[in-house]
This record gives structure tokens, C-alpha cells and sequence, in this order.
């Protein structure tokens, strides 16, 4: 049990809640530690949405509602932290939503894929074959869902899927928080951003944003300008974080 | 599977080994998400022992060598990642072991102990009390072991901990990658380190330092230089990680 009094208490709730869906086979015990990782990085942000992760998530609306085949690749830690987004971001754009794992197996994917549907998302079913250029099971995914698409969202992917799916040609958008991992640098535009905060806000802008404004935000943009926004305000708090 | 030409390889399978401790019974699923955590700061440190790391593990050696009841404190991830390297610390400075957890459970606590003495730490016994000023189980330790010590080594301690052990007035040596963590600031001395890499650092130190060198290594010392240290690290390599 968390005491109420202890400073981290939210962070320690958020990792107690995470644990309960690693004992519900819904995330992976590896699932928990790459949280961990997340958080580091979300600390040294100040645990908010930065300016730069903001445009960003405006510019990931304008790209989705202006796909013609988007998908969302669903993983265990994004189940657990954000099932009910996903079902709202994928009402207000459309987009297909599949279910694809880095520490694959059967029944995890059939228990991630239940829980989902009890949250409301409508999940891509099909026989995964091995699209990717990868090994082992990481190459998987469905034909008629991340094969085909020409947009798509990957909260919390792996590096070498990331770089993957965009040497295929495809648009990336990830969201991760460490502006320096190879998902951050491989993906056509990254969010660096907390999941839960950075869904709700793609989410409102796929509403409101007119087509018009779609196609012209969607048009050129340099991903560099978002990693670098984030690592110039991890250099800037921690500039003074010992005073 | 974790796949060999993983380029995070050797991150990816301390992962995997930490869950089959989690699935063991000696790590709770919170220690690994704070795994994550840590990993993250090693990761902006470049994943090396700096020198002012090195420094401070050299002074703690001195402080551990000079101190009449020295007690090494140890909890499920430090287990489950140095349970030989604690032994072979308990040998070059013959300081007690106490096993202390933040998330407590009498299982966990004999399981942990079980697995210590397998790889040959002594174990100090007795009935935790209520020693520390805090709430809930955190408060409970042994009045033989840390009630009483005079120096003490938390290696990946809960920041609350930290600061009501210092508040006892006793000299407290953490390890902790997270140079801006309420643990960190609150310790005595505090190694910003990877715990498998300083731990054999201050073992080695133990065995070759003269009592006349750790006398003069345990005297005055600013913490807040190693801590700036890490930092200005940080600083350092974020400063130009995208070019």
C-alpha cells in the first residue's frame, strides 16, 4: 500500500495500477521496466506537455484525418494506460486499430485484444503475417491493417519496428517520451509527450481541425525541431536543478 | 526472445532477467518499473562510471572502512541484480546485511533472504521495529542492524528513507542514478552510479586503502559536487546528441 503522504504518490499509484495489469497478463513484466524508463524522461521534462510536443500532437491530427488507410498499433502498455483514449481517438479519426506486440504471445495478444473491446475499440482482426523486414515475431503484423496502411500511430514502439515501418515508406507517427531513442529519431513525426496527456489533445484537434487547415499542417514539417524542443528543456531545467 | 542483433541487447535482457526475479518472488513489479527509471539516467550518463562516481565510490569505501557499525541495507532490486557483489562487499568491510523493503511482505522478505545466503551474504536476524519516523512498514528496521548503525549503504533507496535515516544524524551512502532524486540529495555521500559497476569499485577500495588514506578520504566532502557532476554529464552529451 502507497501511503497518501509520500511526494510520489501519483507516479507510485500509476506504477501500482500498471503492476495489477502485469499480473492481469495484460502488460509485460519487460512492459513495466520500459515504463520506467518513460517516466525518467517525463520527470526531467517537468511531467507536462511541452510547446514543441503540443504542435506536434496538432500536426499527428492533421496527418491521421488527412490518411487514407491510418492505423493504430496497439501494445500492452498502451492497453493499460490508455484504453478509453484509444477508443476516442479512434472515433473522432477513423483509423483502424491493431493489436501488435513486442514480447508476442497468443494468449497475451487474445487478453490485450479482449480488454480493449470491453473498453469500446473496435480491433483489426486476421492472420499476421511477416511483413516486416525483421526476425522473429517482431515481423508480424496484418496485411490488411499495418501492411497497408500510409499513416501510422505507434504509442510506445520498439526502435527497430519504428525504423522499420518507415523504411516501408509509411508515415510514423510515435509517441515516446526519451527524444533521443531510435523510435524518436526513426519516426516521420514524434510526439515526445506522455501517453495519457498526449492522446486527449490528437484526439480534440481531429475533431476541430477543418479540412483545409488538415492538408496545410500536414504538409512540411521537420522532426528535428520536436526532438530538439525536448532536449532543450531537459538541458534547461536541469541547468538550475541544484539551486 | 529477446533477438541477438538487438542493437538494446544487454539492456533488453537485464530486463528479462529482472522479470523472472519479479515472477520469483524477490523483486516486486514496482522495483521494475523504478528499474526502468534508473535505466534512463545510465542511458543520458552514456552508461559508464564517471569520474566524479568514481570518487565518491572511493570515499564510501572510507567511510565504510572507518566506521565502528557499518550496515549495508538491501531490498528486492538490489538482490535480484548484486547479490554477489553485496557478499563480496560484506568481505572487504565486514558490514552487516539487513534486508529492507519498501514494499513489504514477510513471503518477499524470507524469500529474499533465502536467496542472499544462497550466494553466501550473512544475513543480520532479529524483530524489525519501529525505528524511523515515518508511517506505515516503511518505519520498521532492526535496532541491532541500521537502528544502531553508523554508517549505512542504501543502494536504491526510497527517498523518504534516505532523508529520515540522515535526519538520525547517521552517515548515509547511496547509490542512485538519478542525480536530481529526493534520495540523492537527501544521502550523506551519494555514488550516481549503475549499482553492478560501483559495487565492485568500493569493494576494491575496501581491500587496497590504508587506514591512514580512508581516515583522510572520510573527512570533509561537498556531495553536491558529485551530484553537479552527473549533471553537468547530462548536460554535456544532450548538448549535442543530434548531431
Amino acid at each position: 500500500m502507497i501511503p497518501k503522504d509520500h511526494p510520489r504518490y501519483h507516479s507510485l499509484m500509476v506504477r501500482e495500477r500498471l503492476a495489477r495489469c502485469a499480473e492481469g497478463g495484460i502488460l509485460s513484466l519487460e512492459g513495466l521496466t520500459a515504463h520506467g524508463r518513460g517516466e525518467a524522461f517525463d520527470y526531467l521534462m517537468g511531467e507536462r506537455t511541452l510547446e514543441s510536443a503540443y504542435l506536434a500532437e496538432k500536426i499527428a491530427a492533421a496527418l491521421l484525418r488527412c490518411a487514407e488507410r491510418p492505423v493504430i498499433s496497439v501494445n500492452g502498455n498502451t492497453a493499460a494506460l490508455a484504453a478509453g483514449q484509444i477508443r476516442d481517438l479512434q472515433e473522432a479519426c477513423g483509423a483502424a486499430v491493431e493489436v501488435n506486440l513486442f514480447h508476442h504471445t497468443g494468449e497475451r495478444h487474445q487478453r490485450i485484444t479482449t480488454y480493449l473491446r470491453k473498453n469500446g475499440v473496435k480491433i483489426l482482426e486476421g492472420t499476421a503475417e511477416r511483413l516486416l523486414p525483421l526476425s522473429h515475431s517482431r515481423a508480424l503484423c496484418l496485411r490488411e491493417g499495418i501492411g497497408s496502411a500510409d499513416v501510422i500511430l505507434v504509442p510506445l514502439e520498439d526502435g527497430d519496428r519504428c525504423g522499420a515501418l518507415a523504411g516501408m515508406g509509411k508515415t510514423v507517427i510515435a509517441i515516446d517520451l526519451n527524444p533521443l531513442s531510435r523510435t524518436a529519431r526513426s519516426a516521420t513525426l514524434t510526439i515526445v509527450d506522455e501517453l495519457t496527456r498526449a492522446l486527449p489533445v490528437i484526439t480534440r484537434f481531429c475533431r476541430d481541425l477543418d479540412p483545409d487547415q488538415a492538408r496545410s499542417l500536414s504538409g512540411g514539417f521537420d522532426n528535428r525541431v520536436f526532438l530538439a524542443g525536448a532536449l532543450q528543456e531537459i538541458r534547461r531545467r536541469l541547468e538550475h536543478a541544484l539551486d
